[in-house]
């Protein structure tokens, strides 16, 4: 990461990406990157959104998802996790086995293998993650090579728009640009992932204090973004 | 129905389908049909259950899945949609269509399929339908031929042990026997399906009104019991 | 009581009860006792109406009480306990001792009191109380001399218009005639008062398990009403 | 406002306050406020505290109250606002006219009169304003005179000994040193006053934002801390 790439706004890593591929696809998650595919519906005429819906999102998420869809105008791909993996791995473990074994292998299932077969269509995707959420992100760059859905055939090309920006910023856009967002945010939910594994957090916790807050700060990352954990502990 | 069907306690009816087939299934919705699971585990060593995760249900309703689970010691088949026609249904019409096209669809996709799919390892499923529901289930029998679901195989037999119980009597049995229960029905739920689809009732309301309220009282059936209409209309 | 009362609907006995006497004044609660009000300004332009706020009433009922003032354009007298009687007593025994020592020394302070300072600017005052609510209450006629508010000076009259209704007649007229209504009983609530004293009820229960509900079903009548116990233990 | 006095600490100041004078009383909001009591506990075996009951905070806040009175083993007086005084306003503006007239009448009979009253049995209280709450907190010394509940007879000094934290030093305290809190704080609640004036804060807003929100920054001061107001103004 050069320091010239430090000085991108969010809208200058959209519209590289957005030049360099053809097919490039937006990650939303339901929170606060909202703000991306509003950035990219200024930039672009055809955008390309996909929603991980692992069956266990807040209600009020799913009324967030497809209020962004009718907001925008936009097609949502909504993923679902395979059906026999899921009953298989629900029947021995239960619904909330990630309390007691860890998030990863619920996250395996409900998020990581529908995104990796999502991504096979795609040379490019775009996430909101920042360097601000968490220890795993502080050196998050602009753009990076994701090998961890690289494949043979090509590698895949990850974009971070809001890497630099702090949760301040993001919020000034939101705000002032009257984005719609996710109604639990003014219920103390800041960071906003599956219902059993987010909270809300008090004044003056950290915003990735609400996720898998039983697992160490270190481990909470699910599986998308695994390269922050593995570029890490090389 | 004869009348000696009538007189048959809950209890009779399950043990006559225990007894009359080796490949029997009790349905779970998370509701007060929990009482059959009680019974049954009262009667037999080994209960098969199984849920319909619609990925549309009350955070609620999953915990307490998970707690029947655990309190009667027994696994539970929690049956997904299928992914691919899940993910296509949702980019065309949404997550919310149902409130303009009717739930049909949409429990088509995320209830009777997989049902169906479930119960071709069947000879016959046992369901908490009552007679004092709906106007659609008025004649309910303890017994028919589920012929929505039977095949060239074999008939499907449906088992219905709390038809001419009521309501009143359902919950004398859950408080009587310390049977545990859906939280949501000490916030005026009667009736319990998804969570879009489901509301609280007022006072003096018939429970059925909670669950998709905005269609007609004699189409409110998602295709489970869709014989129910089907023998009616004859 | 006799037959001819039975058969008086709870208009003519709001009719009786405003031709009877010059002040009479309704006592509303913020529960379904608005029927009362609706009932009133179809038959009197003046109608006379009171509310006991004990400072603990649920954010929703105070919502509702003016609502309800705003929607039938009427003042609402709002009686609030005498201040220093009430901090006393809470510095004493705290703000939540009923459930360990019963509410009536609370209710004494924070309702009886003040009604019973308000009602001797009236001749009689008109209540929601109905005989199907509670065991104290199965003999309740449509009047009564209220001897627990009577002084030297005149008996004060008690009216009970709806005495005889069932709880389905009240939420009849509701309904049918757009009544505006507390939002509670649409989570479960039947009967309300006090948000440390009330709860939603089950399906199936009894509409007064929801009140005092660590007391036992004889006592459970506030002090207001106190006449219906004494008059039951003579 | 001398430099030194800024490096006082908090427990500094209060016992300065409590050397100073035999009569000193403790202002508790039911909000993060508390850490002033779990101070003073450790500093002095005899506290007084009080609170302002509005007769409209929220439910959660009564509980909370009550917590802390048993947790610390402390008597609380309790402020109830003169009942025929409150009668009557009501009676003519109803219960919510603040969103049309502003607070401060409301304010004024429920919060600044109790207070008044109270405090002429006291040569100081005790506060747990901060500089950074408010534009009107700025430059809010620890001590001051405080010439609004002054009186002839003698000068009412005013002590604010978190004057010069941070909010998220005052959550380190608590989090620290288990301090039990009011549990709306987890849902997003930062400042808590009475439940129709104060809303949950969204990411990254302002505490004071969820305070009498429809009316102007510079005039979201209660009357209690009105000299806060008036010597800006000078």
């Amino acid at each position: 990461m050069t320091e010239g790439q430090q000085k991108s706004t969010p809208q200058d890593v959209l519209k590289q990406a957005f030049d360099a591929h053809e097919l490039v696809t937006i990650s939303f998650s339901g929170a606060e990157d909202v703000v991306l595919i509003d950035m990219a519906c200024n930039i672009s005429e055809e955008v390309n959104v996909f929603s991980l819906d692992t069956g266990r999102l807040h209600p009020e998420t799913y009324r967030f998802i497809d209020q962004v869809r009718n907001h925008y105008g936009i097609d949502i791909d909504i993923l679902s996790p395979d059906a026999d993996a899921l009953s298989a791995f629900v029947k021995e473990h239960g619904l909330f086995n990630f309390y007691q074994d860890g998030h990863q292998s619920c996250c395996g299932i409900r998020k990581v293998a529908p995104l990796g077969k999502h991504l096979t269509h795609y040379d490019a995707w775009i996430t909101g993650q920042r360097q601000d959420q968490s220890p795993t992100r502080t050196e998050l760059p602009h753009q990076q090579i994701d090998i961890a859905f690289s494949d043979e055939r090509r590698d895949l090309m990850k974009y971070n728009p809001l890497s630099s920006w702090s949760s301040a910023q993001v919020w000034q856009y939101i705000r002032s640009n009257n984005v719609p967002y996710n109604p639990l945010h003014d219920q103390g939910f800041m960071s906003i992932g599956c219902e059993p594994c987010t909270r809300a957090v008090g004044p003056n916790e950290h915003e990735r204090v609400g996720r898998w807050w039983w697992e160490e700060a270190t481990k909470r990352e699910c599986g998308l973004h695994i390269i922050n954990v593995e570029e890490e502990s090389q």
